[in-house]
């Protein structure tokens, strides 16, 4: 039998304290790039502060949305390990993969802030994004595969997870030709996803609720 | 019955983890910023460092400020969160927008260490202050009312500490008009808290120490 | 007897937090450096940006690498640790040692990043890799003197460990003349480590598998 | 009786975690500041970047420095927290004020490192490890007032403790003026602490070893 890391074993906690530990790097480091603005000359009136920090606008924005979008990950990732039992050396290392990822994120996000109107910044987002979506996939599959969860899956209840998860990199993997038409409408069909949500959860197999969430 | 986070419960420690890791990398970023400071020329004399320093004198004054209020808003979330019985998804969710704020926080603090007389620095300070306090009630009442507090408490006692914790806030939105006439009076106006905080204490419902404390 | 921190003291897991703190920030330091690029003019073609990430290829491998190469060696940390029973302070001290040069390592998988075709990245990236390696050894071999293992290890079993550990530290150290012939000759060899690893694996005594594993 | 948080409580451990966080971040800041050397001109000569690598020596040396400086005071920390049974809310509190000093470290290891032959570098440095030392002692003492010590200490055990701490902070105060004559003359009495501690150990009071290391 392979070794596996109990929910209550040193492993498996350090394994969630380092992920942690990245997350929330990973959700601070665009404070670190917004400076205080360097007003030129002496007087410090309140007119060119204020002008000063409107220059800034960008990277606040930018901060709030690579924050909101890195803690969303952060929430999923939170929930599906509390459906977990126990990890295993193959699940450590898929989660590493994992975190290159979601480091990598505040780049990507920082893009979209500064150059919205470009399409190129789309398509890096998207990218990023479906990736990140993808690896939460790999995760999961290799836990209900190896006998990681808690309680067994049902054939069909895992397939309507593995579906759930997917349907966002669909959304954003198709949202890429159309920023090349207008970076708007491809960030019109990012949101899709949420009202196809919705939809999806009609379609999903009973017991899933107590299953999964 | 919708699902809870105990005590003692991996869900209940990760989600400590990544608010104290936010919380430590926030209280130090600003170290990042403040360098060395570059003498041009060859001599290195004691003079040329001296004042190479004290040019950095606003940005120690920042890094200590804002190490002390970030450090008493992790004190009063470190208090808090020992009332707690549970956590439920909620919860995780509200404290992850509460970080948001905390997160950002270094900035306000270093635009009013560097333009201490300018009202704006004043205003944004303030209002994110603000933020942070008000997003603590929002914990609070989530965590009454979702039956998430160690022991009950009655309706006075919750209503006693809500009103404790809203109070800066209003100290602080208050001080904002103020601060167009003189920065000074509107932070004078900030440290009201305190001897308000103290008086306040005489109106606390029997019980209110042991309960809340 | 001396004093031992047992694995399920507040000592043991201190260590371990401080531990994964350290290799987070280190696997994440590297994101803080690439910033997004600053396109002079008002035009943001798409043109000027897909150049302005271009030029960044080489900060985006070197991350990737640096990830993968310091996340292997906390893979290797917390396989290591899941062998032991206790630590005593001097492990916690060597610990410490260990950590700084993984601290380090962002610097030298920079350098290689960006330059790759001078003798001198390949020399300082492989004696920093010896060196963390190395380092790995001393930690193995003090656990095992002062029976801080969970199973108490044969003799065989213990040499062959400290030698599996060793050769890549040979393969580093050996292939540094041969980077002033060819850099990419210099890399070939670090990658003789893997066929090496695999071959060795048929000289491991008994039980290796069971108890190092 | 006022609260107290016991060592296997989630306040204990979470005081701890924020700790190991803050000291973690503050011992991987300084990398961020070694850049990779950017070297002019098309051509990477390994004579330039031997050049360029060897303008960054302070920077490692700086590096390596902090690195041992302030890994000095977590084993200090780490083995204090061993002696204790609990924590109270004013511990908390004295923890963070300790921690803002050790956050702050950075800087005067680095303005050692690259003034090392101006006075006031000296100065600086001296006055900064006194000051944490100095935290450490009054961490110390309320642990022991406030009967927050696993095994209580006789009077002669504890007057011992606090003048074992203390007396590094005398030899860095002492040395300041001598900084003013030769830095290096300064830096040798800094280390007469080692001496004197190995010397001060003989007038230890019968106990002192079992309950105190």
């Amino acid at each position: 039998m392979p070794k596996t890391y109990d929910r209550d074993s040193v492993e498996f906690s350090r394994t969630l304290a380092f992920t942690d530990g990245l997350f929330a790097i990973a959700m601070t480091l665009l404070v670190v790039s917004i400076g205080v603005p360097q007003i030129s000359g002496g007087d410090e009136s309140i007119h060119d502060l204020a002008e000063g920090i409107g220059d800034l606008s960008g990277a606040f924005v930018s901060f709030f949305i690579s924050f909101a979008v890195i803690g969303r990950y952060w929430l999923a990732h939170h929930q599906f390990i509390s459906l977990l039992k126990a990890m295993d050396p193959a699940f450590v290392g898929l989660n590493l993969v994992y975190l290159a990822f979601i480091a990598f994120l505040p780049f990507p996000t920082a893009l979209l802030g500064e150059y919205f109107a470009t399409p190129l910044s789309i398509v890096i987002y998207a990218i990023s994004v479906a990736v990140v979506s993808g690896m939460e996939v790999v995760l999961f599959r290799h836990a209900h595969r190896a006998g990681l969860l808690l309680r067994e899956l049902p054939q069909d209840v895992y397939r309507f997870g593995v579906f759930a998860s997917l349907s966002p990199v669909a959304f954003f993997l198709v949202s890429i030709p159309f920023a090349f038409i207008s970076t708007t409408l491809a960030v019109c069909i990012w949101f899709l996803t949420f009202p196809f949500g919705i939809l999806a959860e009609r379609w999903a197999p009973e017991g899933t609720d107590e299953l999964l969430h």
